[in-house]
């Protein structure tokens, strides 16, 4: 029976995707729009304060397509403070003039496949402080889930632990080429949801996206073991251009 | 051809699941609100009646993610009694503010795999208490559908009886490591529902429903055979903090 | 070329799977509710002379979960007949309070993969029953549709006659267990809807149904060869009890 | 690199499935369910005379089950006039009280696997007779996309000519044997739907349509290489009809 | 590991496609019709300025059949400027009458397949032009994504370089025979939607673009390796005759 590689676990992760019924937008009051719009913002700079206290972080970026407009990703402790915020954004004002697309439950997670004999990763400060993410404010984000195959004679999960480092080796060598172009967070939903990872990117030309995510589509890890969801890509969406993108 | 193991039934099992509409809940007027909180928490109280007289078990969890909003997973002796609650509950002023999301029909269930020679195991107490279970008041909650995969070389009704145990023997080795930490139910659902089991899994902690699902993962009995439908996770909603949980 | 085996073919039926919108029906005059409770029941009692009369047969029930909450089954000897019943279904009034869950067309059918040398099964006066059926007012219903796969070297209609007619004797064999405990009508659909065959068990006790399915699950027929779609598990809702039913 | 069989391509064909609101219909008053009436027998009418013109040709059909309620196929020898009628209907009073269910866009094609060396089928006045069909008014319709699959082994597409010949001709040995009881339009969708061809069947007794397509799935072309997709069938609705179909 | 191939990518490219409420249309008064119709027209003419710069370009296509009404298709050298066309349009009043049907955004992409040794394709003027195409006007668009299969001995990421080329070069040979009679976009999305690629066809005549589709359905690379989308076909709309076609 194959080995299953320990994993460590950070933050609780929800990615909250909406679709803004703009009909319904522009039938409320100028009033209504400016209370929804101003109560938005408002949860916004809460969480900024409390991604300053280093107690969670989160990103808000608009959506290209038909797919979400917005997408919400916030990072907490705990599951519990996850659905709290969930509850608060359900019951806010602005949610009244938007539709689910898509959400997505996780933790932060990084493997040990790359741990080396004798290390501790958990005691390593880098290790731990990429648990506890703070998300960069670049200019793309593109987030997609996805599993490893379990298919015949490419089930990742049938693999020796040797040959899952390998490939996993060989899988972070491409993802290092982009370093300083795009940041990667990866997060494990086992249990929490329908896909077994998500993955986050961010990037401040968004072309980068494309070319990791074609680039890694060769390596073996992806290319036989990989099974993708769909994909949302995004334009950040800063608090104080809220106001603008919401204008009817 | 294969063997077909026995199975010892015990409580039939609901899941309910639903997204409330907080628009609609929103417009509705305060004593409108109050009424529908007070009938759900009637309902719940008076199934805490039957649970106190073993006559079934129910729990009641928020769920996180736009996938539902809650869960009801309710046990009863009898399928006509689920039928009346299901009813009574469709029916209820609470109910009009909610959608479906998804819904699971099952009967609790315990295979006879690990049945030993000479051994009666429905004579067993111990057994006995399984079949009609008192749910915990933990947490978290996870619930997923299953199947046992039928393709090509991996199919699992084609294995002879010996290599289905030993397979499942390994499979409960790794769930006894979660003992304390996750209590499992599992529920048998093939001719009353689209998937042929449903589990559903109960912790103090969240990280341990991930740990668990993810250390399966690599059991033969799931890398080869299991196929997985969505996975819902929530935190606990007791009766008490259910007004504030509907509070706008 | 593998042989196609010949089928008799008797009533037509139709699957018609609706659920209730209760926040509908609720917002209704009690004056509404009623001529639509007493028009379904009409409806039931017309089709109860049709069955005595030898013209055709039907069940309702109520089904559980969040699928569907009622299920009409009905047999009659044309097409049109079908046509012209699902037509006024669904311009009665208790229809306006329905939405459409799944329908299924088909046709009572026999194989005659167990036809003996020399036998012409036409004649057998049993069969004749068979493929005119009376529906029993069991308990409870179990329906689901269902394909032979054709997939890889599991394809069924590759498979000599020989082998086939093998696979069903045997599979044959396993519902004869059942017999008294678990009814049993096979319909075929091609050219008529989207799955191949359609199965529906009907049963006194439940748990009989989750016993038939789970067993015959390991028949290589099944194992190697089935394919199933949605199922459907409900209990009996006599006309005198509809009212008790819809009572809000 | 097999080669591809070169196709022969007649009149354009949409395949227009809809559901009838019939809680908005009865809404609706007196007068405007009449006009609504009148207004679609007209347009019937006006395409009864393109076809007695030899322009075009059409069938309308009830259809049976939740899939749709009513099915118009429409053929026209150009893409631009079938839009017009497509956008024509899509405005009329009738359409208002109608859903989309499903449509197919797709020309009438044959392929030339059986043409004789030194033959020209385009020359044939039959063949192009063919290409430009006479839709028969018989009483029921069945209608369903298909692919021919490519998947490990069994991929139509890389089959070297003459073995996809003599696939096709057994299969059209199977299809001549219902001359007389079944008529079939072929139409050809590669770029211009989701599906490869679509198969419209018309007979006289609904059985036929059952017995052709359970016999013909047992042709290795079908049973290896088809993928088909949902299946419609229906009654004839003639004009004359259409005012009993639709009172309320 | 199979070597990715590089890409050159010019143009970010947004299709967006919408289905039309009729019903809410015609509901609307003569003047909030002329209102949306006007301002559809001026954004229309406002991107014709971009495109007379060669900043840009699009199309405006009716799509057949159900799936949706209107297709837009924009090109543009940011992915913020889709973004703001993208939320201009959303915010119009002509979208308050639509809903989405369909959305792909990606960006214009030319593989370096057939690079010559010692050519540097991005040096090519040629090159550079197809980056950021000038759609053509012609009355026909066929619009699909589609991935490089990823299955068992069909896997496209496992081959080496050598064999994608050849495959490839064999490809284009089909493509090249429609010259004149087709012109293709080809878009990658990678990252950035959920399929790998998507194909734009432009046709004077329909018929052409079943031809090709179907020609190339034959070449391995799309037998073997091609896993296919949606299909949308439609004819041209002018902005001239948009008010003709928006007129009930």
């Amino acid at each position: 029976m194959p080995e299953a590689v320990e994993t460590m676990d950070g933050w609780y992760c929800l990615h909250d995707l909406r679709t803004i019924d703009w009909a319904k937008w522009k039938q409320a009051t100028e009033q209504e729009r400016e209370q929804a719009t101003k109560e938005l913002q408002s949860m916004l700079e809460s969480w900024e304060e409390v991604a300053e206290a280093r107690e969670g972080s989160h990103a808000f970026y608009s959506i290209m397509g038909q797919k979400a407009d917005i997408l919400l990703m916030i990072l907490r402790p705990t599951m519990q403070e996850l659905g709290e915020i969930e509850l608060t954004f359900n019951k806010s004002k602005f949610a009244e003039f938007t539709k689910p697309s898509y959400s997505y439950v996780s933790v932060v997670e990084l493997s040990k496949y790359m741990t080396k004999e004798g290390e501790v990763p958990e005691e390593n400060p880098g290790v731990r402080a990429r648990l506890k993410p703070k998300l960069p404010d670049w200019e793309h984000i593109c987030f997609y889930p996805m599993d490893k195959r379990r298919e015949g004679n490419d089930n990742w999960y049938m693999l020796p632990f040797d040959e899952r480092r390998q490939l996993m080796y060989e899988h972070s060598f491409t993802g290092r080429k982009y370093a300083g172009q795009v940041k990667q967070i990866i997060t494990g939903s086992m249990g929490f949801d329908d896909w077994e990872w998500s993955v986050t990117l961010f990037a401040k030309d968004v072309l980068q996206l494309k070319k990791i995510v074609y680039e890694m589509r060769f390596d073996v890890v992806s290319a036989r073991y990989g099974e993708f969801g769909k994909f949302y890509v995004g334009n950040i969406l800063p608090i104080e251009k809220i106001p603008a993108y919401l204008h009817v």
